[in-house]
């Protein structure tokens, strides 16, 4: 079942972006009847949480140029405390004191989010490659969208953390942009939108003056060379997403007040 | 809508419970068809998350004897991460790597469990009565059955972690006992199990040559008498699952193999 009025947010797990202004704006939405689907990033809180327990963060460059996390089981371990039980549920508990039935949960459950697990990925360290072995990481390629349609229909509000089950039972680590990306194709959804710290995509990254307001579905290409860092998962889940069948993505600052609802205004960066 | 044969089991958060055990014979009994509703606990993975961030546990005794976590706002976040985010996400995963399909949750998510907030609570410490006014712990007062029902129509195993929601909206640690209980009542469970590191109530504890075998509903006024320490809860949680229409309740050993099968099977202590 489609439904062409479902609006599925991302929120940046990077420090800067308000989880109160963005929990508020969802709220007034939600009671004025807007179907609405939140999926949260934790990168900043598995970091610090990491740092805390003895274990940092780890990172791996692809020879692409993509960024991600190196979860080994450790890491994995972490990233579930700091993502699942502190993002996701202080979210949650958020949108419950504003009066929302929100239900906190992770692509493990019900199997929501199934992914492929990286066996072996290439890392590039100094210019040399390295394969690496023991990440729990993985793509998602199966969303459980009778379980959503469910959820929504009976009045809940999921709030999903980036975390996802192999085919083999394993939990992954999984992109919050593409997850989102993911979520808001099965849904079919009118609308994504990608909170993040910066006003948008940028013609020369960090200068704002030259954020790009539109980008048609022909030129996303072009902005994925363009794109600077974990802005380039956010153009690739655009994409990605586009081609699921959802009506448009924007690309939006998650800093100041209402940002969902100056998202569907017009601000920051239209994709499709 | 009332089953009557769903089985609630609940795995104690205190070491030497085998949750690998327990897993194993879940599935088994679930390949064989049986409806099952898992709650657990997470004190002692919660202690030493605690110990290794630097804030380590304090409890509470209540004036009738009753020990409890005292949860002020920094413990009530050690609290989400160790449970939800630690307990809840490796068991779910455990579950999905035997081929079930494990739904992990807490009691905020969908308001499975409402609670009333404790907003003042009474400790004695050293035979000083001392009132407590930022402890986040509170007693169930509502099961939203419907959600159970729904997700164990639809094929989901529920992997229940022991937080609740308050009518304001807070996350609440509640007792996992007594939360298995409340949910064994909403859904008139045959059989509630609680599992524990000891082979049940025992006349002389610790002598475990003292077992009782059966403990009928007129007896258990007396039984809690008896109950040394966490017992205690249990106890009145068996108690308060009788009340709501629950078959049985038996609280039974979780250290050794197939310990929900052994339980069914006459071991430990049966009340009801």
């Amino acid at each position: 079942m489609s439904n062409s009025s479902t609006i599925v947010v991302k929120l940046g797990g990077t420090e800067g972006v308000d989880f109160s202004a963005i929990c508020a704006d969802a709220a007034e939405l939600i009671k004025g009847g807007q179907r609405l689907v939140l999926v949260h990033g934790g990168s900043a809180e598995a970091n610090s949480l990491g740092e805390a327990l003895g274990t940092p963060p780890k990172f791996i460059t692809s020879p692409s140029g993509y960024t991600s996390r190196y979860t080994d089981r450790t890491t994995l371990e972490v990233f579930l405390m700091a993502v699942n039980g502190k993002v996701n549920s202080l979210l949650t508990e958020q949108l419950h004191r504003l009066g929302l039935n929100a239900f906190g949960l992770c692509g493990m459950d019900g199997s929501l989010l199934v992914a492929e697990r990286k066996e072996a990925i290439q890392s590039v360290e100094n210019g040399k490659r390295r394969m690496i072995r023991d990440d729990y990481t993985g793509k998602i390629d199966h969303v459980n969208t009778e379980l959503l349609e469910m959820m929504l229909s009976a009045g809940y509000l999921p709030v999903i953390a980036p975390v996802a089950v192999s085919h083999n039972g394993e939990a992954l680590n999984v992109d919050a942009d593409r997850a989102a990306a993911m979520v808001a194709g099965a849904l079919k959804a009118e609308t994504l939108i990608l909170l993040t710290a910066v006003p948008g995509l940028m013609e020369k990254f960090p200068d704002e003056s030259t954020l790009i307001k539109h980008i048609s579905q022909d030129k996303i290409l072009a902005a994925l060379e363009m794109a600077q860092g974990r802005m380039k998962k956010k153009v690739l889940g655009s994409e990605e997403a586009l081609q699921a069948g959802v009506g448009k993505v924007i690309i939006a600052d998650g800093r100041g007040d209402k940002p969902i609802s100056s998202a569907l205004a017009g601000a920051g960066t239209v994709i499709g």
